[in-house]
């Protein structure tokens, strides 16, 4: 939610210079995004997405991104298309900024979706990661198991400030992940961050997807953990089993998951609801001065991880 | 520029129950509003913004902003207009706050008007001033000569701790002004905060004036002077006449400024300069924890008080 780096009138002039989207009818700072500034740009042809990439999203990163959404667009998953200049670049610099201008998507985020959306929403994810398939770049996930042990190091035993046995529950997390860590599912790319807020719906339809900035080459089921872990649990922390089964089959009747990667998804849902944890936790103890974003509770993902350590065996979530 | 209060698409949906405004599109808290939380809603049937008022504005105010808003834009000007529920009413509330909704403005607001804009938005600007005759209801001017004393002493010596002098600034211009503040100009409905924030262009004409939640009855001229503090110092802190002269000029085309207005002008800058030195320097000194968007530098309006009180006789502004 944020606008960091201001755009006058004059700037966004400047810039549709370089642009064949016609003349601007409005233009409004979004409060949305969690680190880049997004405008919402209407002109007489459209609508627009302005988004100058502030410092967590790499610019070296941004053909990947940018490609990605085209890639995925041209196979038929509704998400934003990069614009590209009169002279073909899709990102351009603005007030010191890489920039980039993406088509805008009609619809709605749910803050609690209902069974139907979990279905609709897991059918779309496998139809997006059969559409990544032939993307030429690739991405390393950054927040994948080798960079949680430096974010547990850099919270330390501040972890405890925030909620009694966070800094145990973290340290034995990672010991047993590290054991358990599945090292032979397929993979390919995976969106990272497949939460309700990046699912634009139009009533009960998947609209869109959107914010593909975490998006990375990783296991296709960790991304279904991922999901189950932002899109499966109530208000009051439990899990919602009907909402499980019914995103799972959903993905399923997409994309098939073998035996090994449905079995494999209680541990991918404990290294999900851990990767959320450690990131909330680190900007929780860390506020940004300047962030125009509140933190958000990493003690969501704790009450999460505890869960799924309680479970004894992938049974229990009734995925079959 | 904020979003304080979360209102999620299950909220927006019970709200537009109420309304006859057709089924969302999209739905986007805006980075805008200094301290209300606004979302752009697009429907099927146009864009309206929907506004939560958080708590610097008075709810008991509401009927005069928005009967205002509604009487204005019967009369020509084109300013946000709310849009009624089914049965009548102009607000309502959601998730505890009161909320309205309005239609949606195109346009643009100019970071660095040109001497063009800041014509055609004083002859706006007067347009405004002649179209709020007649007006019901009034509201005082809560952020007059009255609420400056408060204002100070709230800020009391630290106003020192922001700029050497500071404080002496504020106290001389409190003493000068309790002398010399003009109680015999012609008064009605102005808006207050007639900065180019919140004036939105299409091209070099205006296309709407939004924000009226400082809007009261005080005295046109000192919306006048506001609007020249506000639109004709450049970035490097220096009076520009040619726009100075150009906005009194289109303003009077409109309505006729006798005499006795013209001649209080320099005092009405001081004051309307004084008047935002205060609030800017309060809230920088006073950051509000939860608050989403960045104080504003009181510093601007310092250096112009003090260039305001430095001009010997009105003929220097060479308003004539």
């Amino acid at each position: 939610m944020a606008v960091y780096t201001d755009v006058t009138f004059e700037d966004l002039e400047g810039l549709l210079a370089l642009y064949d989207i016609g003349t601007p009818l409005s233009f409004k700072g979004i409060a949305e995004g969690v680190e880049n500034s997004n405008f919402h740009l209407q002109t007489d042809r459209g609508d627009f997405i302005l988004t100058l990439y502030e410092k967590r999203v790499a610019v070296a990163d941004l053909p990947f991104y940018l490609g990605l959404m085209d890639h995925l667009a041209a196979r038929g998953i509704v998400c934003p298309q990069p614009v590209p200049t009169r002279d073909g670049r899709q990102s351009v610099t603005l007030n010191g900024k890489a920039a980039a201008i993406v088509t805008f998507l009609n619809g709605i985020s749910l803050r609690r979706p209902h069974v139907v959306h979990c279905a609709a929403a897991a059918a779309e994810l496998a139809r997006l990661h059969k559409a990544g398939e032939g993307f030429a770049l690739s991405r390393v996930n950054a927040l994948g198991p080798h960079g949680w042990k430096p974010l547990s190091d850099a919270i330390g035993n501040r972890a405890d400030e925030v909620e009694d046995g966070m800094r145990a529950l973290i340290d034995n997390s990672l010991a047993d992940l590290a054991r358990d860590w599945p090292n032979d599912l397929p993979t390919g790319i995976v969106h990272a961050d497949y939460f309700p807020d990046n699912v634009l719906f139009m009533h009960d339809a998947v609209g869109g997807v959107i914010d593909f900035y975490f998006a990375c080459n990783d296991m296709y089921a960790y991304d279904l953990g991922i999901m189950l872990n932002s899109w499966c649990f109530e208000v009051d922390g439990s899990y919602n089993i009907t909402k499980g089964k019914a995103l799972l089959s959903a993905y399923r009747s997409v994309r098939p998951v073998s035996e090994a990667e449905a079995k494999a998804l209680p541990v991918l849902m404990r290294g999900s609801a851990l990767r959320f944890l450690l990131t909330r936790l680190y900007d929780w103890l860390n506020p940004d001065p300047n962030a125009l974003v509140r933190p958000k509770d990493p003690r969501e993902y704790s009450k999460k991880l505890r869960f799924h350590r309680q479970v004894r065996n992938a049974d229990e979530y009734e995925f079959s």
